[in-house]
């Protein structure tokens, strides 16, 4: 695969050279614009397909007050409250610069994931961001140069520079770690996501770090990875439960496992403490102790972002972390 | 606003006739294939643009291999879990048909929807599956004879013959006044959403023909419609319970509304029977009672509806109706 810098974007100079003609007759033979002889504006064409000129319709479309000034999402299922969150902060600031939202689901597949690139860049859109899927992106580095701007959410680039919003997972996930400790667990058990995703490896060294550092080692015992589903969540607190010495706490490293957990919480008489990484609708009501995050704010900061890119801005690629808080609500407060 | 009969999708035999060349060539040349002559090309285009012809750049990507045949879904915020549900059931079943779905959020707002279907179209979409904002549609028959289908979800078309996907909103919500007049309820309130929109229609008046069936009409007090969000849902049941003689029971006619009901029910000492429309995640946990649907369907039957006539399927419009059921959890089951 080729690293970024041998893939550069053609410019239109190089297409104007090539066909022979000025650079105001190349612009206004890609755009279709009266008053250019058809032999020429094949001879531009024929150009500008052999240099792999890709023309930015999107200026076309803005001219003839067309609003279809598109922006691309590439994230996980919207089925997932935290990307359809995530989405919907993206729209709202997009909205205010005239730009629309187009998402797609990768499904957690990175070829997949590949195809919807693609696809959005055959579609013009102006800037494409990406929840990624897995941790290798260096393919989005050569579909960057197609001049297209990225931004990661989520989790952080690997192999390419480019514009990120991250969540502190550690740092929300250390001080979920500490808020069990100090309500006098010990018997801590880690309820997590994938390690192969940069976000659950990042939680789950945050809350090594807070045992560590509190000289605990009773959690290892219950240490629980590659738990991905509401349903294996469950099925995993459940048989937490079951040990002869059952841990006294949880933490769930995200919403989804948060959901399973308190399914199998339901009926249990003297339930352990739990908190759960991400905030979710009806956490209130339920009661449950969280380590929030402004979802929405991370969707506004990306988009944001990307609109400084289509807007010209070129400095070094930036990275914003939101930072985390903690919301008691009572499950995370029930003592062992 | 001419009417459906009036706009006609032209065809590549009258593109070939006006630029006087064979239907082959005309393809050809169209297709960017080589071995046609610029000049006869750039006819070719010229004829296409004026007869507005809009060339299907699918079939072309397939050829070459390309995995972006698009199919686009226009709905409210995916931030609404019926919405995203619906979604995740479309994108399951196109995936085994090789297409994709993008997805954008009208934002409940006709004039972003129809900037929306433009910038799908534009984007050549395959197909384009709308949960509309609205109940006029005549401007999507205009955009459907560009010869893409059109199929509608949760919403029946009004003003043009499309495929639809529907609940049966009147059935389920007649189902729900049964049940709680079955459990000796007759202060029944329903909270509504706005009643511009058809299902919120058929739920109100499958209610009322439930409580008109059997000859009740102590719930006409406690009728409250135009309850848009969470929160206006939270202030109004609230209010409700501060009557002098408050309703025993209530029925909430969303997801959205449900939430906000539950909210203001959480630290009432004798709250009254909840029933909500729409089932939702934790409701098992929080032993909601709620009318069910699969949104998971509605979604596989409108992409199904879509592929068929993606694939060439030419019939008259069909509507498809998907049956609720009701799930006792405790909520609705308390009495009065």
């Amino acid at each position: 695969m080729p690293s970024e810098s041998t893939v550069r974007r053609p410019t239109l100079t190089e297409v104007a050279a090539l066909a022979g003609v000025s650079l105001k007759t190349a612009s206004r033979a890609l755009n279709r614009e009266p008053n250019v002889a058809p032999s020429t504006g094949r001879r531009v064409q024929d150009a500008a397909d052999s240099l792999g000129y890709r023309l930015n319709g999107i200026a076309r479309e803005l001219r003839r007050g067309a609003t279809s000034a598109l922006v691309g999402l590439v994230s996980g299922d919207l089925a997932n409250p935290f990307y359809s969150a995530v989405a919907s902060g993206i729209e709202r600031e997009l909205r205010q610069h005239g730009l629309l939202l187009i998402t797609a689901n990768n499904d957690e597949d990175a070829e997949l994931e590949r195809s919807l690139v693609d696809a959005f860049l055959e579609r013009r859109v102006r800037a494409l961001l990406v929840i990624p899927s897995g941790d290798d992106h260096e393919y989005l580095a050569i579909e960057g140069n197609r001049g297209v701007p990225f931004v990661f959410l989520d989790r952080p680039p690997d192999g390419l520079a480019a514009d990120a919003v991250l969540i502190d997972n550690a740092g929300g996930a250390r001080s979920a770690g500490e808020h069990l400790l100090a309500g006098g667990h010990r018997r801590i058990a880690m309820v997590a996501d994938l390690a192969r995703m940069a976000p659950q490896r990042s939680r789950i060294d945050g809350f090594v770090s807070a045992m560590t550092s509190f000289g605990n080692t009773l959690w290892e015992p219950y240490l629980r990875t590659e738990v991905h589903d509401v349903r294996h969540a469950e099925r995993t607190v459940r048989d937490l439960l079951l040990l002869e010495t059952p841990p006294t706490a949880i933490f769930t490293t995200n919403n989804r496992l948060t959901t399973g957990a308190l399914r199998a919480l339901r009926d249990v008489v003297r339930p352990p403490a739990l908190v759960g990484f991400d905030d979710f609708d009806l956490a209130d009501v339920l009661g449950t102790t969280v380590v929030a995050h402004d979802m929405g704010a991370i969707g506004r900061e990306a988009a944001r972002l990307a609109y400084e890119r289509i807007s010209g801005h070129t400095g070094p690629a930036r990275t914003i972390v939101i930072s985390t808080s903690l919301i008691a609500r009572g499950s995370g407060e029930r003592t062992g």
